[in-house]
């Protein structure tokens, strides 16, 4: 495999080629192969934006007749067949079958641009100027967005500005397993002096990917909608990883019952990896006047086309989710065995997520370091978060064979019983 | 046409819809056609974005190819084969045959992220947080980009947050013609308190588009350059409207011969209107450690996949060039002659631009909408800019067939006639 | 009274004279006397600025023998006598003897101006722009200093424009018994993406007075130092209200036994009233170079010569020191009763303080207020603190008789039973 | 003279004392007296606060009477005789006789604090961040008023802190003698993409002090007031060094016949040294709800007693300021000469100022710190000002005998002519 020019062209800033130093040619559903023709299971699966797999052919066939009908690709935010079926959609499928009521931003087609209009909006909305969120929370990494990011390795390299307007709060969890961190929260917001700025909004990911894992208790969840509603707070569910059926549902806040004031998708949420993402919001939200938050590639209808495709695919009914959930329950069993056998061998280590988020804590982001990268050696491409990457995660896509999750599987277990 | 969907649903920031409220269903080059079978001519094009029409025929195999293939579609910074094409024709067909040596750094794929990336990388590198921008630029509104963004529309829009670390100085032109503003530039750097944080770096477009199409002259531009240089100050050259061709050069500065520091490319990048975007380094700036700025769809593959096969297409000679430099002069005298009509007719107005970058001034807002609303009713498709959105604008795809050209034209005489 | 031009003339802004809506005329140690003739004991005593009593002879007289000489009044930062005997007496009685080693900056004459030029160096000498405060904590309220102050009053009146650079903290306390704050302070220093910018510095009052004579333990004090230290922050102890002997010793922290990186003092400091501030630095801190931080009244002469009568007056030996302990246990005895007497009568209520700053919780402001009120009318100027002004306040002067001590806590105590 | 202790005990940040490193003992109108028994004429007077020069008897004597009754020095913001004495007389001799309504603020006695809370009102009346200042301007080193400070010296010494809510604009004549710099602020103003927010108010000096004794022409003043009651901004004129008498009007605004709505004064309000500032505000202009800014040492009593001798003393009629303008005469003239003695000796060099605030601008720093060292030798205390230190500066007391002024004059020239 031919890697020079990447490494002599690309910037130092390149991160995934590290841990995977080859060249891949193709892909289809859960696997990925490379120039030599090897093959790998993808448990990383574009960090949670593949989650109906590399390639799927559903969706691609909807893309390709798409393309031979010469369908507008490009139109800014102008109106089109792709984005009326798309808006269609959404709100059959997925909104109104799950009892919500939102209107749609298409703003840029990435995470921290759909970020920085939520947080905009809310700000607008509300006239202030805080926003709380939460330790070890990811939103993104424009200026915006990075007020919102725990991160020291985004927050130190602004060159020395600091970001404006957030505030963080302990996750779910953060203090121990004796002190609900939201008792915190409320203090903060009852006391004139403690230094906290009423906040427009609170954003939150149900489960943290970035961060390690960290799964908010559906009891934490529904406190702190409770607490955002009596002090006139929003709620902000940033739903880029965790969303698009990652969890087993097709928002991770439905298994808490929430509504959200705003939420925001992308990642998986053109089902075909094209970069897409939009922001909803309750409709009395919307305060936005034309043009105030604008972007050349809001409303890409390419994605549009596939994200439609792939919910009349896969959400027209509960049989996707069941099988998400099935899956969900394998790899948790799986990887308690796992925990269980690190421990035994002298790294503690513990299990935890939701649906297909899952992650093997082993608290020593070396160790974690080993077992991925042994794991890449046998074939498997499987990352690491948390703030040290102490935590082996599985975002594999939701459509893997059984065949390659267990052949996953037992790879990864292969790998760690090499580590110990 | 049906859109109530659409009026219904979708936020009210929306901008396109409002001018143009058809629902358009496929495009071909210069031509977009809506749902009742009614075509037309594309002056806008994107807003720059579709510099090789819609669904180039060339391009569109060559994504076709790649995706019956296969290829991967997403695989956030991993090496591919996608990628290391992309690089290698870019250094062999833009930057070798240009003198040019860069590192390339693949943000998410949107103009504002790149310069968020740009503008964050020349504070790092320079241990400063200033960075200058000028009256009427347009540079993005996340956050970060937002401080050097001209438009109140955006910066009021914030929710009371300032922005932070920019400074804005007078453009080429904006103090009259017998001032030269890069005067004021100068002596502001050179006084200890006028108030003017030295800079990181200045951001300048070569032609404004979103600003009005202004346009830098040539020695200004190259002054511009040696004050940077004279002030340990870098050059980041925002290329993301006025690149890809779009002003007769593949690169806007090639006609001043500057050499950026930093460049930032979108838009037209990816050839075929996919989310895409660049940001190109000297080497010896390349201070990012792995990870420091990241997004889950940097280096979008399939995008990669087309901006290669457009490389190839229109940049292995100067064929193209001097196809656009000649379609540029046609428009620049039509647009003459057409300034020429409105100011015979008590319409004071002026042609200016650089290659196909062109627009006419007619110094109110009012009658611009009034000349492109009525274009829109016989056919055309043509936005205004500037900050009243007084200039109409001509961003056709640089690849429009004469015969479109000239009809395009004639739409627009017959739209002004009607409104003088 | 005539307070017609006062009312009418003087902003809106106006606090104190709300509460005591009298014209004052003359003041002796702890007695004020109004334009009525009538007297009232001073348990304000300027919020903690008049230690020493109004109009100590002793000092004042130090002040008219330098005036009648035509000493130096005002001479922005240039050497003078006063000045030099300050420096002198200032290491002699007070650094020296408690073994502590600093170089001294004098800045404006306020406490704001003070933290200023505080949180300023520590930024400049750790190249980090975080500094951590407490809940409740005060710290003046120019907008360097408000980054670190809690207060919603101050915060939501900037006009909008957020603080920046500033990170809150639970105070110990803040968060029940069973929880040191520090465990959360740790983990967020250890946790790469918490949300915490590494700080350059905390800034801490040992005793918060007006956040409602909250009183760090003394054990949280020593870890809080020993967290800094092994951080490689600085400890910035806010000593203006508790220093000058407010808790039984000339700087609070002696209590704790530390030994802060830097220590700001105003308030009390020069003895008499005047507006006068230092901040001491370690002096391996003294990053300034000539004139980075200014301002027109540093180093106002007259104060530093009353500040040395007082050094010379009171700290020559521990005499002082004793009897503010001696009716500091007075105060606590007394109001021990009273909050037991409130408690007794359905008022929920608390003791707490150090020395002579000492405070009854009341929980409720209403009560509270209605308690200085009664008070008031009895010939009592007492004042409450807290966020909501629950806690009822004595930092009567440390001057001040037993007999008029007494005097004042009768009249506090017929005040609290006549609420009951 | 023993100075080892102020070397040692001292901060590096201490200025003024570098230029004149002796200590001093006492002062009388314009005479310095150091510990050798050596006199200097004074003209620096602290840089504008001895107006009427070093312990003005008449001034002291109000201040003896007062501390000779008890009567009150420190009282927070309470009333006091003190207060009210000031008020009335301020109204009676200061703003009746010029037809000013104003409320009056008192905030934290220096400056600096003055424009924070001048700005911060001024946001808050305006619901807008911005705050225009000029080139070169000097409005204080707290945060909050750095955003409208020019030097680079202190915006440098931030910690890397930016300053939030601020834009620069050129003052009068900085593009040159042919471009009124106010077109450019009303063509931003007009500019809805220009990148200037619209301000809540502009500050201003109309003689800049520490900027180079820079003087604002009486149109352009005019003007600028047009232009922001014609835009709804706020005129805040900063008096604080060029009030008070020293331009020859009490308000330095009076010789264009403004009517600020807000006025800044501070240093010679006192009028004996004393730290003391008050902010001048339009009746409907006093949005500040009670306690939104605060301070301990606001409204420093003793300082109001000073003020209102001085006020008596000087300002009961035009006699003295009728003597102002006949010294500044005298001033303008000799400075004249010696800017054409110096021009014909190779240094070119210009004279400028209004009233008793006066320079030579030498263009260059060092021969300026040559001929006030020279001066210093001689007995002459003379002080520079400019972003280079390249303007000497009178700024004498305005009670200065005329055989004083006549030999600081003489000093000078014989120091120019040494340098020459």
């Amino acid at each position: 495999m031919q890697t020079q020019t990447l490494e002599r062209m690309e910037s130092g800033v390149r991160t995934y080629s590290r841990s995977f130093p080859v060249v891949f040619t193709k892909a289809q559903n859960a696997r990925l192969t490379d120039e030599d023709g090897r093959e790998y299971i993808d448990f990383l699966a574009g960090a949670g934006t593949l989650n109906y797999g590399h390639n799927n052919p559903h969706i691609k066939q909807a893309m390709l007749d798409y393309l031979s009908d010469d369908g507008i690709v490009h139109a800014l935010d102008m109106w089109s067949v792709g984005k009326r079926d798309y808006l269609e959609t959404l709100e059959e499928l997925i909104l109104k079958p799950r009892g919500l009521d939102y209107k749609i931003q298409l703003p840029g087609p990435t995470g921290t641009n759909a970020v920085e209009a939520a947080i905009r909006l809310a700000r607008v909305a509300k006239g202030r100027h805080n926003i709380v969120s939460f330790t070890n929370g990811f939103h993104g990494v424009t200026m915006g967005a990075l007020a919102t990011t725990g991160n020291r390795k985004f927050r130190e390299a602004t060159g020395g500005v600091p970001t404006v307007g957030g505030s963080f709060l302990p996750y779910d969890g953060y203090m121990g397993e004796h002190t609900d961190t939201l008792d915190y929260f409320e203090k903060l917001l009852n006391d004139k002096s403690g230094g906290l700025d009423v906040p427009a909004a609170v954003i939150v990911e149900t489960v943290q990917g970035e961060g390690g894992i960290n799964v908010a208790g559906i009891e934490w969840l529904k406190r702190l909608e409770k607490i955002c509603r009596a002090n006139d707070i929003l709620l902000i569910v940033d739903d880029i990883q965790a969303g698009c059926g990652r969890t087993g549902k097709f928002f991770s806040f439905e298994h808490a019952g929430l509504t959200p004031d705003i939420v925001t998708n992308s990642k998986s949420l053109s089902g075909f990896g094209l970069p897409f993402a939009h922001v909803l919001m309750r409709p009395e939200l919307d305060k936005w006047k034309p043009g105030q938050y604008n972007g050349t590639f809001r409303g890409f209808n390419l994605a549009m086309v596939t994200a439609t495709a792939a919910m009349k695919k896969y959400w027209s009914d509960d049989t996707f989710e069941r099988d998400v959930q099935r899956k969900g329950a394998i790899v948790e069993e799986r990887f308690q065995q796992l925990a269980g056998l690190l421990s035994e061998n002298g790294i503690p280590a513990t299990e935890r997520g939701r649906g297909l988020m899952r992650g093997i804590d082993v608290v020593n982001g070396e160790i974690a370091d080993k077992i991925t990268s042994k794991a890449f050696e046998k074939g498997l491409i499987i990352e690491t978060s948390g703030q040290d990457g102490e935590v082996v995660k599985c975002l594999c896509p939701l459509t893997i064979s059984d065949e390659d999750l267990q052949e996953g599987l037992d790879i990864l277990e292969a790998s760690i019983k090499a580590v110990i």
